[in-house]
């Protein structure tokens, strides 16, 4: 298993913990995590911050040239948000825990050369599972539902 | 002139007052601002506050129902990063203060049903042509370039 993704489902583990959606994400420059983060819309009250944009800007800003050499880890199929972030940073690469729960935009991403990559990782369902039973309606909520 | 796109343009005069990048927005609901903001790269270090995420996360969490009734205004063409918010959040129509400096994903808005407004207005046009003049690697970076 690639010690990245554990990375990032850690991520979404301290989320869950927290009260909040268990969605976690890293940024990977060169192998090295350069940003890592979770959903903190409970959290913060953000309506921003899914995993992915949380990852992002806690990678704080770099050259372009970084983005274009890194991969996004998310234990979830990035929405429509997170998949646009991907594209105007021009990350080549992501690697997904699941996309049962939710199918985000990765058709757009490969439309866009983006490479995806699906784990179906039973570890990301689960939490997403036991989240989405307790709490449909902030679900519904991330989602714009 | 539509007062709510002032309000845009005037929070992309603060954004360059403070030595940032002059883009503003002010998402409305039912003829009334509910989030307001500009661009804050600079002012934040961040990498997705842009000005749509910036007034987006200042209107705080809101149900569904009212993105769906809600028009979003900005002073520059919404790029892939603020498109696919729009697209995850619902929002009908986006009015745009002009597209000559850049020109964002109105194309994918187009094609899932958004209504776009390119207003073409010369102050939001002046305004960047004068901060590209002055920072042209701030500009690159925040468009990952």
């Amino acid at each position: 298993m690639d010690t990245n993704f554990l990375e990032a489902v850690k991520e979404a583990e301290i989320g869950i913990a927290e009260g909040g959606i268990p969605i976690g994400s890293v940024l990977v420059h060169n192998g090295k995590i350069i940003g890592r983060g979770h959903n903190k819309r409970v959290q913060k009250g953000s309506v921003i911050l899914h995993g992915e944009m949380d990852a992002l800007e806690n990678a704080g800003r770099q050259p372009a040239s970084v983005y274009k050499e890194s991969v996004l880890y998310t234990t979830l199929s990035p929405c429509p948000m997170c998949s646009g972030t991907i594209l105007l940073y021009g990350i080549p690469k992501v690697v997904i825990g699941e996309n049962k729960t939710f199918l985000g935009a990765e058709k757009l991403l490969k439309e866009n050369g983006v490479e995806v990559v699906v784990l179906d990782d039973k570890r990301c369902k689960e939490l997403m599972d036991q989240f989405i039973a307790e709490k449909p309606e902030l679900w519904n909520e991330d989602i714009g539902v």
